[in-house]
């Protein structure tokens, strides 16, 4: 994953020095794989430092506690989804059909949102919600819907193809409901066909 | 308005002896005007005395603070709008046509959530949502899309006309982005319309 930081977000540390910088990077690379493994429930501050390499007490200096690691992890893992909207490879990033590139757009965000509804938990932050990634996705969808001719109140479209991807709705239907991931994406797929008209 | 309760709620209290029940509505109706008023950031437990004709002490004995007053209007309210939906006059009850219901629910629906976020807020509940309620919605959408003869995956559409409407959104959309409702409103006429093929 890299550093780059495309739009402010909200909670955004202060800029830090280049080898700063790169040792954090390694901590959240670390705990971002184990997440990937063993899920944010699973991840201590422990392994988080056996996995970099590093001792125990680098990885509290550095982020406090296993609740500031979750929400720096998300803030990282959210610029690097960001990252790769604007400048990744397609169909996620540019040089794809505006549809394909909504389409992907739909299955990365779910993914997106569901790992981040755990880093959510796991950092405490019930509730929580960053605007400025909101109206990143917002400007995007936007963008994308412009681009197929869409014609209305783009912005109000926009955010009727994103709400159903919030944390909480999409929460609600994988873990509550039990409805399996796919079923929900061909869901939002029909939707983003109907809004579109194709 | 009534204490109908048709659906249990979450947190939905034990069942009181009519004189006590007959006692806290009138504190909660009492409240409710005050919040259609002022707003829930003017109303005090002093003013929900004086409004409801009692002493201060008999609104701190039924709800404890302003924090549990209001968790209990928002409560209150929710159960008095599902009643609205499921025996209310039509068009947001039954006895009109379909595609009116739902232009209905969605107009009540949004006024409610604008309300229930303010509530929220009051109560210092961030972030709580109640899956009872919401699941009622999801039903009662489901029903009318069944109804106009939709087809596709009903709960998955249903899903997508109640995301545009959840607190976060909403709440977004007319104090975040300064948006008025009116055209907030439109914008979810407009998807109902997507969706519906209308």
């Amino acid at each position: 994953m890299s550093e780059r930081r495309l739009l402010p977000l909200l909670d955004a540390p202060p800029p830090e020095r280049r080898d700063a910088a790169r040792n954090r990077v390694a901590l959240l690379d670390a705990a971002a794989r184990l997440v990937a493994q063993h899920g944010a429930t699973g991840v201590t501050m422990d392994a988080v430092a056996a996995e970099a390499g590093v001792g125990k007490g680098t990885v509290f200096r550095r982020f406090q506690s296993r609740e500031g690691l979750m929400g720096a992890l998300l803030n990282h893992s959210e610029t690097d989804w960001q990252a790769s909207v604007m400048s990744g490879p397609p169909p996620l990033g540019p040089g794809a059909e505006p549809w394909d590139r909504l389409l992907e757009f739909g299955r990365s965000r779910l993914e997106t949102t569901l790992l981040h509804a755990e880093l959510i938990r796991a950092a405490g932050r019930a509730g929580t919600r960053s605007y400025a990634a909101y109206s990143f996705s917002v400007l995007h969808v936007r963008y994308l819907l412009h681009e197929l001719g869409v014609t209305g109140d783009l912005p109000l479209l926009a955010v009727a193809l994103l709400a159903p991807l919030e944390a909480p709705v999409l929460d609600q239907q994988v873990s509550v409901d039990g409805f399996h991931r796919e079923r929900v994406y061909a869901g939002w797929v029909d939707l983003a066909g109907r809004i579109v008209g194709r």
